[in-house]
This record gives structure tokens, sequence and C-alpha cells, in this order.
């Protein structure tokens, strides 16, 4: 990617007003794994999140508020074993705030950050049921990795996390 | 800790005749899912070891094997949002194998790469139901941090990773 369409994404995205972007902090936790059940449909996936990610990846993990409450956040950090990856490990909006971009400002943040640090992809994955998290992945440019099979026409790789536990897999230059 | 008490550590740990120490893969990871269960007694604790952790910190993760064949694991990594810390998230030997210092052999080869980063301490955490864990941590050194409550004596940690999730929290001075 050109340095312009960097600049162009940066300055063409925007949060909501009243939003406001932050670092996220180790005390950030409880207050994500309040809310993870009900923003993700009943499904409870806070397994997938132990207090470690806040704790030693809050300087690479973000969060927006709107008036002190919790509206979206994203978990990443850059990889220290691969020196030119970035990982987003989880990234949610709050269910009445979607649609407004504020997805793509946070992947987007954490890929500026990313750059800073002279990583040259970001990968992410998500499992094949979560529909609206492939599409938005697709929207803002990630590609599907080949898996070793298919579903419903989208590479997947099975057992990825362990047996029975498909997931797509995603890598975008940045 | 005193640089002759380091190298007095380094020297007396020794692993079992024919047990070899090396870096982790990332293709380690479905070796370790593959036995988890049965060295955890029939716990599942796979959900705790996604793969991102031997993707992305395998070159702080240790492997012991004996003719190829998985003995004991160790996943650790340097805090990239605390400069002072290492965080020891996952150990295990083969049930075969243990009582014979594996373990230890395994934190102290982590101290050290801690101690090469300029790490002054190592943290862990282990379940209140996983008494030999607690054992094993308090013979090598960790002290149980304060937590907000007890169990038979131990200090606790309530709803750590959610709620109903106590955990026995530790730090080592390296």
């Amino acid at each position: 990617m050109k340095q312009s369409d960097h600049t162009f994404m940066q300055t063409d995205l925007k949060l909501p007003q009243n939003c406001f972007l932050r670092q996220a902090a180790s005390s950030d936790h409880a207050g994500i794994i309040a809310v993870l059940t009900d923003w993700w449909d009943g499904r409870d996936l806070t397994w997938m999140i132990p207090r470690l990610f806040l704790i030693h990846f809050h300087k690479t993990s973000y969060i927006v508020e709107k008036n002190g409450s919790l509206i979206a956040f994203l978990i990443g950090f850059l990889s220290p074993s691969k020196s030119d990856e970035g990982y987003i490990h989880f990234c949610g909006v709050h269910p009445e705030y979607r649609g407004m971009g504020i997805g793509a400002f946070l992947y987007e943040t954490f890929f500026t950050l990313c750059r800073q640090h002279n990583r040259l992809f970001v990968r992410a994955c998500t499992s094949p049921v979560n529909r609206g998290s492939i599409k938005f992945h697709l929207k803002i440019g990630f590609d599907i990795l080949p898996g070793d099979s298919d579903m419903e026409g989208i590479a997947i790789t099975n057992d990825y996390n362990k047996p029975g536990d498909p997931k797509v897999l995603f890598r975008k230059n940045i």
C-alpha cells in the first residue's frame, strides 16, 4: 500500500460524535468480559480473553468509550516471534453502534501502530459461523488464506485450535 | 538474586538422560493439544492454548523431547506492556516423567531468557484446585500474591478471568 493510501484511510475514518479512542488498560478486562456474551448474541466467548491479554498487551490494544461507557475494543499485539506481523486477537463493537465504521477505525488504528513498528502485514482469524466478521474482514481488505477445506465457498482450516474447531484465516498487507 | 546464585541454579539442574531441550515451533501446537487432557488427569484445558500462543510466542517457549516424543513444554513470553516482566502461561510434564526436575529445568531456562532481556520478575497463575502446581511454584521460589479471599489458607483472586474463576497468582524475582 502506498503512503498516500494510508494517509487517506486515516483521515477518512472518524468515530461517531462523543466517542473517544484510548489505549487499553489492564483494568479494562472486567468491563469487556461483562459485555462479551451480550455483544456476541449469547455466544459465550469469555474463555478467549483471559486477563493476560489485557495485562500484557494493553499497550497495543484500544478502547472506544462514550461518556465513560464501553462502545468498542480491539485486542492486538505485535508478534514477538514473527517480526513482520501484527495480530488482532479480538475486536468487538456494541450492537447499537455497528455499521458506523468503529470497527474499521480500530483496525486502521492498529494498522498504523503496526506500520510504525515495521510490520508488513496483520493476521486475524474467525469462526466460519461468524458471517458478519468474515464480511467485515473482506470489506476492509483482508484476504482469506487457503485452508484445508471449504464451507459454503469459504476456505477454512479445520482443527485450528483443537479438534473440531474450524477457522477462517485472514491476512492483510498494510 | 546474585549472579552466583543464578549460575549455581543453571548448572545444578539437568534433564534426565536422552531428554533434550529445544525452542518451540509453531508446529508443536497439535502435539501439545493431543496430550493435554491426558496429562491434566482428564481436565480439558485445550481452550487455554489457542494456536496463537505457539505461532507468536514460540521463540520464548520450550519443548523437551525424548526420542522425538513430547516429554514436557513451557509456553512463556516477555511481556510487551510490562517491560520488567516475563509471563509463564502454561507448562506441562508427561505424567511418567514427573518428579525428575524437568519442570524446574524449564522454568529456570525461561528465567535465564528473562534475565537476558532485563526482566526483573516472572509471573504465573494457576487454579486453586491444582495443588501440585501450587506446591511446585512455591518449591522453586515463587511467592503467592495477596488475593481478595483465601481457600484452605491459600490467597486466591476471585473472578480472575471471568466470574467464578478463582486463581492463585505467583510472582518470583529472578
